[in-house]
């Protein structure tokens, strides 16, 4: 059992490679504490999320450790980013495996380093501990609203414009190109692809541009028609989604150009982390006044209405049958 | 792969098992949004804690699973009452092996819900996924303190008292009897002490009082000498240790009496999750007063002096040599 002064044991690797992680955020007490401090501004609360990955299941075991750190983070940014929430900081619980040496632990570090400079945010605290099993990690995120404004699920009226961000799909389609599925597939759309799988992007300044107009919002990590039907289950509505407006990358819309049967993963794929949200009509030209200033790259793709569940349709308005479970992570 | 509307995939046990326990934390949504709310009162600030625990390394896989439940939880709650802060709430992580069935993951969740109770918080959301290796846990807990009243290891001052809560040692010698390495325990005793080690009990109210008179605080897992060390290192200073002052149970005092290289152990074993704190000798009349009224169970153990570490003395005053090593989890 290694003491406490050695620089590859417990103490070792929080005090050499984490404590720098939070020299932006003074509350972690630079990790020598028995817990982090967090001021909240006046005028705000606090948003929090906790999203746990195993690998096998959630990333590849020989993902770039780099990558593995930084999507555990931007999953968890993500979330925030649906509520309209400004980051502010992270908790971070890593199981190591014994495979895990002090190079794969570091480029896990710089792999957060990277992106808590991109988005703001710094360590705050968390725990080390080994695992006999699969790499195991847990992130808890904190972001800030201005009180009463955070972005939810349950406001979506019938009349509201349905939207999303970015292209759809692409994170199924990179989960099956990195399985090998999808060998027609030429380098640049199957990297391209298995890039949007590794490192989702989290549309923070979206989120936030979002507390000013939309009703309700999510982040699509089950799946566009499981995650539009978190809509409608907590805002009590339906919703048309028309299936020739979903936003495609070009890479998308080679592989369903090829296989039509992958709008099945487009569909209800997890992993896109774009957000899904809803306009009241009388907000939209405010709204599309804002996305074509700022190029929000966002995307009407259908109308909420009475019902209960998102209804695809096809371009001739046709009811297209579909089996909206998503992906469960369970 | 179950879909959303089935009651033991991962949406059924959300909504069936853990938004439950969501009742008293109207923040948590009903585990119904992609993150949390929680506004923190005037005049305090947030504390934050992250623990995790692995099966076989931080519990044993046949423990009941309300008490790995509580564990979990009530050693988060030690390091914010190791804070002085008054807990508020959790997010709680949960990788479930294969052989967590329904009925195992309904007694975990009982578990919670009871020391919910007891400790006056409840839950504000999470993430549940599965894994082919050990049960993984962890949890973040938040408290609240007020602003600039956080307790801390590094305010300790020579002639300060030093002081411990409960028993010494319980935990690490609960430990041993769980694998059966104290055969010679009467049945009483070896409960007693399995009971310290399964189930630790916070000392949250302890922790509030000495918002008003401690000058450094930590709570004790890694071991008495080791957490001692982190004040010393944390406040730049030594300490004495009395050992015969060190308070026992009557089943670690048998324990002792009869293999005296138990003081290991009781010295450098974990799991002791009572609060290490040093008092100013102004304040020691005032804080001796409190405790005699309310009954707060603690005993001065040594006195804070010139140095780096501490220094374990015997009834003779003689230094006793030791390596404070302690339990490191990794």
């Amino acid at each position: 059992m290694p003491g406490p002064d050695t620089k590859t044991g417990e103490f070792g690797i929080i005090e050499t490679i984490f404590s720098p992680l939070t020299r932006n955020t003074p509350g972690a007490l630079g990790l020598g504490d028995d817990a982090a401090l967090l001021s909240v501004r006046d005028g705000h609360e606090l948003v929090l999320t906790k999203d746990a990955m195993v690998a096998g299941v959630h990333f590849f075991e020989n993902d770039p450790p780099a990558d593995i750190a930084r999507k555990l983070l931007r999953t968890n940014l993500s979330d925030l980013a649906a509520m309209g929430a400004q980051p502010v900081g992270y908790l971070l619980a890593t199981a190591w495996t014994e495979d895990c040496d002090e190079a794969f632990i570091k480029s896990f570090a710089a792999g957060l380093e990277e992106d808590q400079a991109l988005f703001g945010v710094g360590l705050l605290g968390g725990d080390t501990v080994k695992t006999s099993g699969p790499l195991t990690l847990s992130l808890t995120a904190l972001g800030e609203v201005p009180i009463g404004q955070a972005l939810r699920r349950n406001g979506a009226k019938v009349g509201d414009q349905l939207y999303v961000s970015g292209t759809i799909g692409d994170g199924a389609l990179g989960l099956q190109a990195r399985q090998g599925k999808l060998p027609f597939l030429n380098e640049q759309d199957r990297q391209f692809l298995e890039r949007r799988y590794r490192l989702p992007d989290p549309k923070i300044t979206l989120g936030a541009v979002l507390r000013d107009h939309a009703s309700a919002c999510l982040d699509i990590s089950d799946g566009l028609l499981a995650d539009a039907g978190h809509i409608c289950k907590q805002s009590g509505v339906g919703m048309t989604i028309h299936q020739a407006c979903i936003p495609l990358s070009d890479a998308a819309q080679k592989v369903v150009e090829t296989y039509p049967d992958q709008w099945t993963a487009i569909l209800s794929g997890g992993d896109d982390y774009e957000l899904c949200f809803t306009i009241p009509p009388a907000s939209v030209p405010a709204f599309e006044e804002i996305n074509h200033k700022l190029g929000l790259h966002v995307t009407s793709i259908g109308m909420i209405t009475e019902g209960e569940s998102p209804v695809l349709l096809d371009s001739d308005g046709q009811r297209i049958e579909h089996n909206c479970a998503g992906w469960t992570h369970f």
